[in-house]
């Protein structure tokens, strides 16, 4: 059998197009060639630290060059970067640290992270992008070749229900997703892909990678705002972007009665189900919306609804990478179509597990198939319909509920701009669904209007039992709505199932 | 580390996009879907002869789809499809059977092909294709996954000395072609590729590796002809084509005053150096050349000048695949640039070895670096330049003559249609060119004319000693001037070296 490996991806492609445009970022370009000096540089001082090969070190910074420097720096060694999600508290951050048996954790100090574990003292390994940036220069043997087998990145996982785990990526992985995805959505020449998400989540990770394996310009946002994502869009010929649901109804807002150019091509919509007045909306506009289904653990998208099925199929996340394979189990056994069931994964792009949780091998990759805890069906053409989270699932009088569905049939309510539907306990049904809206500003509606409007579109036992009009529903880094964190928000006279 | 499973390519494709076209031949058009239903139905009688997993079976047939069937419902069963130049003699075809140890020939009976092995009643196990059809169905478990280890397809290189050698190419080596060209020369919904090259060549049979893996049509030509090439260009939407430099050079001159639609994006030139005066004449007509240098044994595409250097560097036949790397070793070490000495080049496409042959694996395949037998050099930049067969070097008083830089003089002579250089023995300097030339009908030149004109472009020791005009150059069936048949046209006072 023949060793898998492959050229260093960086030093390959400054070799192959070394001035080709690599990042643009606040108006600046830089090259393969530029990004392959700096990082050669910046791996000399990583060194200088001690990291070496198979090290952990995590990450903490938003969206800048000098993360994706750092990235590439880590896999020239050999190490693993652990990137860290900004928005959760320390001691989130720290858990994950330690968990991770990170030798460093190295910070963004030009941008500031409030209440970061940047200033823990209990951290004696940590180290600012300026500190490590004057540090001396050490001999180290960078990587020539990568090894697909290899760990390449480790990102924890937000998680519903208890501890976030580290979802190791392999080289291998993470070349399986950019190959993939590329038969997926083609490959032009003059594609430029805006990450306006976060690359300490896969989805801007995957961007990183896809970068250097396909010689596309990414531009770089710190943030998302969806009037910079459509100036882009429009006038500096991006012609990919990846978001979710509610990234895409804020630019869709904010883009009002214009449109985009042709050269647009692909509106990357993933993150979960999406409300089907959203894709209505977008389908009036004509927007290139690839809807998409992925994980952490498959290092990004899975399933993806091919553009001859745009329309026949709408609402649908369409169909596995070409690599890959989906099917549903229920109850231990390959469902029929149309029958809801556990979604289970398998593909080159798939994580070999998770780090330090053997026990998880089995329980979540058993066979090479990942049971991925969302619930889903096939149907007779073998397109997949992603209903909900497993853990979310509302089950009352013995029916299966789905709180993306009611979510749906809220958001097509006009004014409503936000809906969220979580379980409560009820005497009767088991359980039953309770409705978070927000309104947009200064728009106010009854309760019992929105209840006369469901009441049209969905079953006697989908429909809430009670409303409550709220601010922003909670959202993790990449825009998920947290169904869990609207518990807090109950009325007492309510209590949540789980 | 993970098993390299991918579900089989084939029915992936049927699943993914079953009404997409798969293959368009003599106006038919033929699905994704229909093409695996009838794959299916083939793998049944295949299996009624016998045939079972890591069966070797071989193929004579020209291009057609049937060919494309057997191929395909090969490796549906695990068996591993030898398919067999047409042009051989019976005793070539016959020995290369037996070499392979093929259960069985499976040979063409609707298209005459003479002199072949179809009719040798030494096989006892050869079977026509309509026989074949005629068979009943036995049953027979499909692999449903290909394991990227596995060898798919073995093709017998034509090599200018010695016997020819099985060539194994595993699923992984055609995987990880097909992968690495999608991201070298892009990957569009409206790719359709005009394959009129061999099937049973590693030209043709990438192509069939490249339809299912990318889901993109292909038009199949029975054999080349270029005024249907340009027809298929300018008329039927094809956007890519492989051709060799004959080729080429008789489509442009078919094409005349016309010029080809923006829409084709991609005339991949291979099977050698190609002349200047070729590449002048695309160029003033805008036609979108990569050069490309590939072999059998790497699965076809390894190096290909990307477009942003198609002018700049006319000539070189570029850089490697994403996945690969190429050096060039001068007397056991690494040569410098501008240096010439033998191309080695290494990656996931290079195939694991020469059937029955283990003595080549250390000669040829050292340390996953193939020995090209070719010779060539890098520039500065790394792009290569490949200057000719290390077999058909001649040693001139101890300077390096390439015959492929001496018959790219003679073609930029007015009316020379082809030209073929080898080398003769010679007292004073050991050994001395010699040229052929083929002129235009009609078209006659005095060899002072031609040698005239050489003296001006070439060194002294570069110069032919003489010139013999002759009829169409030999040529292989990939149209690829066979050098070493050129002596039997020597005049008798001169004698090849080799």
């Amino acid at each position: 059998m023949q060793n898998a490996m492959m050229p260093n991806w960086l030093m390959q492609r400054a070799n192959l197009t070394p001035e080709r445009p690599a990042f643009e970022t606040d108006g600046d370009i830089i090259s393969f060639r530029m990004l392959w000096e700096q990082v050669y540089e910046l791996a000399g001082k990583l060194a200088s630290l001690g990291i070496r090969k198979n090290d952990h070190v995590a990450l903490l910074s938003g969206n800048s060059l000098d993360l994706v420097r750092f990235f590439h720096a880590l896999m020239a060694i050999g190490a693993v970067g652990v990137p860290l999600n900004t928005r959760l508290s320390i001691e989130e951050q720290v858990w994950e640290i330690e968990d991770s048996k990170a030798s460093w954790l190295i910070f963004d100090d030009k941008n500031h992270l409030f209440n970061s574990a940047a200033n823990e003292p209990r951290l004696f390994h940590r180290i600012s992008i300026s500190q490590v940036k004057r540090q001396s220069h050490s001999e180290v043997k960078l990587q020539a070749e990568f090894s697909l087998d290899a760990p390449c990145t480790m990102i924890y996982t937000s998680g519903t229900t208890g501890k976030p785990k580290g979802v190791v990526l392999t080289f291998g992985n993470h070349w399986w997703s950019a190959a993939g995805s590329a038969l997926n959505l083609g490959l032009t020449e003059t594609d430029k892909w805006y990450c306006c998400v976060p690359l300490f989540h896969v989805s801007g990770l995957s961007l990183l990678m896809k970068n250097v394996i396909y010689g596309m310009p990414v531009v770089l946002a710190k943030k998302f705002d969806p009037h910079e994502a459509n100036q882009m869009i429009c006038k500096n010929g991006v012609t990919m972007i990846s978001v979710v649901a509610n990234m895409l109804r804020r630019m869709l807002d904010d883009l009002g009665t214009a449109s985009y150019p042709d050269a647009f091509r692909c509106m990357l919509l993933g993150g979960g189900p999406a409300p089907l007045p959203l894709l209505q909306r977008s389908r009036q506009k004509k927007i290139p919306v690839y809807q998409t289904y992925g994980l952490t653990e498959t290092a990004s998208q899975m399933v993806t609804l091919p553009p001859e099925f745009m329309f026949s199929k709408l609402g649908s996340a369409g169909k596995p990478l070409f690599h890959g394979e989906i099917r549903i189990i229920k109850e231990d056994r390959v469902a029929d179509p149309g029958e809801a069931g556990e979604i289970q994964v398998r593909g080159m792009n798939v994580s070999p597990g998770y780090w330090n949780h053997p026990e998880t091998a089995d329980r979540t990759f058993s066979g090479g198939w990942l049971r991925t805890g969302d619930i889903g069906y096939l149907d007779t053409d073998d397109f997949l319909y992603v209903l909900d989270r497993r853990d979310d699932l509302i089950i009352s009088g013995g029916e299966n509920v789905y709180p993306a569905e009611i979510e749906s049939v809220l958001l097509a309510f006009p004014d409503v701009e936000e809906a969220g539907v979580i379980g409560v306990k009820d005497e009767q049904w088991g359980e039953v669904p309770f409705a978070f809206v927000h309104m947009k500003p200064e728009r106010t509606v009854s309760e019992k209007d929105i209840l006369d409007f469901c009441q049209k579109k969905l079953a006697r036992y989908q429909l809430p039992v009670g409303i409550q009009f709220t601010g922003l529903l909670p959202r993790n880094a990449s825009r998920k709505l947290l169904r869990r964190k609207l518990v807090d928000r109950l009325p007492k006279e309510f209590s949540a199932q789980k």
